[in-house]
């Protein structure tokens, strides 16, 4: 057991087993990170939106693009949301490391809802796109209102 | 041909079709959303770096996530360079839309070098990440060097 402690603590010499702080250089680069995540999702999120809420025309490529970066981007932020980095330039609020459990959950679910809205922006249905743009939305603000300060 | 061509008018009238600038609804948002694009890219192709010079421990899973999520964000800024937003908080210098094509290309080949950077971190060999790692910050410093104010 103890050799297999040995050897595992060997092979977590990496930056994937490191902790997510080690990957950044300063706090602040978390910081950044993670906001510049965020500002991306938001801008894609942005142009679902327009399209679900009839201030844009409908485009099902556009749709499925915009979602599928939606995808790759969902999965970014939350490696930036390292301890002691909850002064500096961000809204970030201190009780996301008070409660990180309720945080991180809240993150999933944010992905679990991305998720099933680029299926929605695939399948090529407005009506889909729609029924699946109100709890992703939601999914943000949840989060936003418990985690982000005004 | 003229029937066409109002065909082709009105299914354009969508996001897609639009210039890119219609993506974004002010300038400042092309603006944070190239910077933050490339501040992500830079981050992750540091990661990688690290590991092709020897500061930080090759780790073939990180090495290939890494370079995955660089896949994925590499064709990302781009659509932030529309035309008139030279000033504000950018360092991105005018001669990227004076010479926009020459800009284009070195924009794609950066993405061409991310590719096999991909490739090679997927393979597993440190000798091969070493090897796409070179010309692919090459690819980054030239562009750089041509279109970012120090």
């Amino acid at each position: 057991m103890r050799n297999m402690l040995c050897a595992l603590a060997a092979a977590g010499a990496t930056l994937v087993a490191l902790p997510a702080s080690a990957q950044f250089a300063k706090p602040e680069h978390a910081i950044e990170y993670r906001k510049s995540a965020m500002f991306l999702i938001g801008q894609h999120f942005g142009r679902l939106g327009a399209m679900a809420n009839g201030r844009a025309p409908f485009d099902a490529k556009a749709a499925a693009e915009n979602a599928a970066v939606l995808q790759s981007l969902a999965h970014l932020p939350w490696a930036g949301f390292v301890e002691g980095t909850a002064d500096g330039e961000t809204k970030a609020r201190p009780e996301i490391w008070k409660e990180n459990d309720k945080f991180r959950a809240a993150a999933t679910k944010m992905q679990d809802e991305l998720t099933k809205l680029d299926a929605a922006a695939k399948s090529g249905s407005l009506e889909q796109l729609k029924a699946a743009f109100g709890p992703a939305a939601q999914s943000c603000k949840s989060c936003h209102d418990n985690y982000r300060s005004k």
